[in-house]
């Protein structure tokens, strides 16, 4: 209760006024989609209350919905976290006001209530300018840069496009908004404030996705794998969809490597995102036949074959690299060597658990997450092949409109996936070896 | 098939004799701690014999057993891991034989065939002399530094202690072994390379750890928590053990803040292994009351609370550090405030997945892994609080005579890190929050 | 597809007319409480499509919303299903057509498209009168008994309750329709067969329920287990409400014994139902002081302790009875020591693995349900202890406004329990022996 | 404390005599099985102490080593538990001492201290002869029945075989031991008591099993299924194995009908036993195309579909069992499609939350115990396949030299196995339904 007390006074610093109605507009699926519920239930859990202006109901499947009303609540720390719900579930709230800038105060440090951003797409009203927010993540502050040229003048007064009703024009001056991470930020550079001004848009429930909403409730593992397996390769058949792969070591434990290599080396994989275990694993088991010392044709554990693992990440350092490892004919098969002579790119992040490591590793954590974005870059499908850490971690840079399907034989991994804001996921509950075993039979059979 | 005849022609380069036959002497609890079982368990399943020369038994309690044998292989290969295997056993096998050193090739490159380390205390015989390896861990190579000074030529001549046996004496020279990571080799080191001159000795069964005797094999959780938790408290409350503690947000979520508070603040809690989010957990709860943006006295979701987390982060980047901000008066309670106040070691580790990160994560790995060595060194008991990346990489840096106490309500953590080599862990599956609870309970009850 | 075919087939048949179109009308929290999504979506899925012709939404918090729409459906199978599911959510779709009743074939068998229940509050339009379904469970058949009689009539003319708009009278007449297992059916009993005629009436989220509404969602580990105690604790303080416990052996082994038998013995729980191995466990750990050989005060293996389990049996069957075990003087604590003491109903049911079983153990399971179902008339709390099987069983007899309460320390066993159908169900994923000892520190603190 | 107390009252009553030292000797490859080391940890974990008179290790791989020695304990009930602990694991203590036999003093009750039977190979000495138990399982007790014919007295005088050194003859009399349930006793039948005269023959490590050795110590899921896969292929290849599948209704859920439908037309499994939930979920899969409503084929739940799981059992009772749904052509494959046409012994266990039950489904647990016991006589092989409550149950009856191999998705049903008793279990943590579809595809490919 104190912790409460002491919440909303930090919170609530940028709430001056003492209006405690504010009145907002939803169009699209709004009850299908569960959008509707959503608001409702945001308003009564904070104490608040609606009136309900309008309400135009879609008379058939394709119609959109339109809701007008007001909300009110008790006080303005509660007003403050109903706003701040509404506009992340894509009502406009206040859109028709210019958003705030603050400066950031010192490198590194946004202003105090800087807008935390969503994985959705995003628009920001600056100046009378609906502005498109770029490079949009989870847990991003937002920056606006330029300044209002003639055709941002332009724009301003002309343009009213589809989602005109929101009060400001759709950018076509010289400013521009772009969604980075705090630590980014340079002493000077304008961040937005508060909520005024920000349009959130949720993907509605797309048709492809769609095609997997048996599996999105649901993390269980008593459903027929071979089902999502096929859904998941017709969805890959596509090879304009760019699909980023994120690999842990356990898919050379589990066998599950000539199927990824084939995958790979037919071009159904543009990039791949692991840690050093990945690929110290995948050397160590095309070497010496093994993976962490068990060998991974009989399944035995083989004597003093721990040091394998070492041996591995020795011959690599001495060659120089994986590549040269290539070149000078010490490697000749398994996954690094697929996806160097396929030529996609890939990174290898350092963790506290590494050994070597590796030439090729990431040591540093923020250089490791520019890699991965850069690689991850308008990806359409993520698939998480069972590396907990490092399916966390993309979660956090994917924009939600990427498909991502999460394989992991161990139920909370999914479920901690969802929890941390990766909703999109499909899990998938299997061995992970089997299940590329499948894809790959079904995609590229032999 | 292939990989296992690959396999074999690398790590058996190293052998270049033909003889089949080796002996071995070993002294001790051989039964009763299983190593027996162990030896003649690695002998048949590589396909070799044994002919046992002399075996007495311990015949009371204390008394330790004796064996004198040989055992001979199909191959080379074959006596060379059953080699390496009776070496990590604690046996004796060619220990009176002087170790073999190779010079690193190369900077952060050791010789192919270097011998790389168990956990077990361990000694070097080299020129006659038996040197004790400094700063063991597993997976490291060993360093020779110095040379045979008068002193170490007396002792060479003179020296037969109780494991004179060997043939080797007690280094009282100038030569020392240093147990390295691979990547801290200096071109040129003398590196032990084979089996030869290396002495194991694994730890008996102590007293101390024969307390937990009915936990070790057993990772259930259909277990009295108490009992557990009774016995970890007996062994913490001689102050005198260093206890290491590797603590994961978890503890924050579920509520087990308050007890770990508590056993900082008494002196129970020596230094502090953990990743930039439990700080991060931690702070957000401290100012704004939520956790990762969930209520942590209602458990209820805060509308809008996730921001909290990327606010708490900001705050302490703002004043640019912990310390900072509890000198301002900011962060005033708390795990952190607590480790802060009380002066003890902690080292924030970083990870692919951080948001932020603070200003005291270590970004870099290799550095986040040095840290975390010096914190460790001499630790006599290390809790492993609900953080499975931590806890791994902590396990490859302990020595195997630190007690572990691995505490997590998902059983496969547990079992991974037996897996992954460290056995002489506890497990105990249970809710983190409520062990933390228990255990202060237990020690220091308000 | 095959497989699909065949399905309608058979679900089709007792679809005669060509009828495509179809109305609705449903009153309520419709948004908020998500059923108007699930009407739409399942209209989608089936391929069907909808027509809005009213739509009235509830200004206020407070307000009902009213629709009145139309569905129609690409053929008959999928009209049918439709129909079906709407039925279930609470919607009046034919709610005015009195429902047919086609008469069992033979003892124990219904008729081929006998309707099934859900475990809703539900009534039966027969003959103009809404007659309300006693007993009502998940999975039964519906079967109307008595005949119009003199007031019957009376009613079926007159009366005209709140709910009077489907177009049937509530009956005050001497018809009554009860909801039975199909095995119960006698040849000739009169069984509601299709959809017509069917309303039900979910629940909508109760106030006592939604103080939960943070966990419901939910069955993470990571949350403080002492927020959900004090909750469980605010509604079990209330000694008019009837609490049932499903108790699992477990809570012997995990010391949650002691806090269960205070919660007995001060009245907190009116009814226990469990297996032959609860009542074995807790008779051993009385006598022997083991529970399956493991001593419940060190924790550890007993030399001979398992033969104590099967002592503990035999002694119970020597005395006759688990009452008279107590009565000679034998058995003189612990849980079923606290059930006969105080005098509450309780049912052990057998299974295949029972050893023994108790002379108590009822080894016939129809007669087992018939046990339980009888202790479980009007409870408003269950609480699920670590007990999956009975768990599940339990779930199936419950209506759905008993709030259940199910405490598992393994995740996949709450999933299960939701997937099955007993949606109502609160998930704690913690240490059994824990929860029952802070439940009973809160409520009779010693 | 008091429990302990409590506890050595009970079980010491027994002992009348002050006998504090006794003698053991064992005869086998007591080392490498690990047996040396559980004698030892016995006496020194009940406080006693040991003193070896002889030990005559095996020179070699296939020598036998003998011990001969003396164990002391601080009290009755100590020495007690050792000899109990040593006997189990196939030492002889007392059994050149006839066995004591008591009078069942009543239906269903077993004398105070009768003897509990382990799962192993044992025998007892009855008056000077050997006897072997029949019918051995775990948890029994031990009834003598026939007298000492002609036949016997010779035997008892001439007979001295290859184990004679224990001082009594193999039984060639009218003596017969009988292993039985506690339930099944009658009044006066002789049932073993106490420890003396018992053998136990603890199975050596076979060959067969030890080729799954690298698998029995293990149930991590990051193996390679496929090895295993294919080793219990080489194993069930040769058809004169009896080889029993416990089978859980998720192989139906999870696509491995059609492979385990395979094995059993094919001729690899020869007996089923399930629970009344198997057939349910097959026989709505082949009617309606669902399993518990959800679509196998496209894996969607389908609307209504719950219903497919009641009208499946009221189909199969109107027709009056599964055979004649079979006859009148109204199943046609499937599951029980291809038991029933096999001719092969199947037998479906009732359980507390059965839907129905099926026509064929035993609901009295004692006799569904007897159903099972019957099938599995003689079995060579039992494959478990996700069914925890069936295979603890079948676990329960198996004598240990039957090779158990339990194939499921969560870890916690092959500990939970291990943990009570049944530690001749191998562990395959995976989809059973991917199991089974690569079993058939190596033994029966299509």
């Amino acid at each position: 209760m104190n912790e409460r007390t002491k919440s909303h006074k930090m919170s609530d610093t940028s709430l001056q006024t003492s209006v405690r109605v504010k009145s907002f507009r939803a169009v699209g699926h709004l009850v299908d989609s569960g959008i509707m519920k959503e608001i409702l239930d945001t308003i009564i859990r904070e104490g608040g209350s609606f009136e309900i202006k309008r309400f135009d109901f879609g008379k058939t499947n394709e119609a959109h919905s339109t809701i007008e009303a007001t909300y009110s609540a008790p006080g303005a720390g509660a007003l403050d976290r109903i706003s701040r719900a509404l506009t992340d579930l894509g009502v406009d709230v206040d859109v028709e006001i210019s958003a705030q800038v603050v400066e950031a105060p010192a490198d590194g440090v946004a202003p105090p209530d800087f807008y935390t951003t969503t994985n959705h797409k995003s628009s920001v009203n600056y100046q009378g300018l609906l502005i498109p927010v770029e490079k949009i993540r989870m847990d991003g502050a937002i920056v606006i840069t330029g300044e209002a040229g003639s055709t941002g003048a332009t724009g301003a007064t002309g343009a009213t496009g589809a989602t005109g009703a929101t009060g400001a024009a759709m950018a076509t001056g010289a400013f521009r908004a772009m969604c980075t991470k705090q630590r980014y930020l340079k002493k000077g550079d304008l961040v937005v404030v508060g909520l005024e001004g920000i349009k959130v848009e949720p993907e509605f429930i797309e048709r492809d996705r769609s095609e997997f909403g048996f599996m999105t409730s649901d993390v269980s593992s008593e459903r027929v794998v071979q089902i999502v397996v096929n859904r998941v390769a017709d969805f890959m058949s596509d090879k304009s969809k760019k699909v980023i792969a994120v690999a842990g070591p356990v898919l050379v434990h589990t066998g599950g490597a000539d199927g990824f290599c084939r995958l790979i080396e037919q071009g159904y994989i543009n990039g791949i995102l692991a840690g050093n275990a990945l690929a110290v694993h995948d050397i160590e088991n095309q070497l010496y036949g093994t993976s962490l010392g068990i060998n991974t044709t009989s399944g035995e554990s083989v004597d003093g074959g721990h040091s394998h693992h070492l041996r591995a990440i020795n011959e690599t350092c001495r060659a120089g690299s994986i590549a040269n490892l290539i070149k000078e004919g010490t490697l000749k098969s398994g996954v690094m060597y697929s996806i160097v002579k396929a030529g996609i790119p890939y990174a290898l992040a350092g963790s506290i658990r590494d050994d070597g490591p590796l030439p090729e590793t990431i040591t540093d954590m923020n250089e490791a997450q520019e890699e991965y974005i850069k690689i991850l870059e308008g990806a359409d499908v993520c698939l998480m092949l069972a590396s907990m850490l490092h399916s966390i971690a993309v979660g956090n840079m994917l924009p939600a409109r990427t498909l991502t399907v999460c394989v992991d034989i161990h139920p909370p991994v999914v479920t901690k996936l969802k929890d941390r804001g990766s909703h999109q996921t499909i899990g998938v509950v299997t061995d992970v070896g089997l299940f590329l075993h499948l894809l790959a039979d079904r995609l590229c059979p032999v």
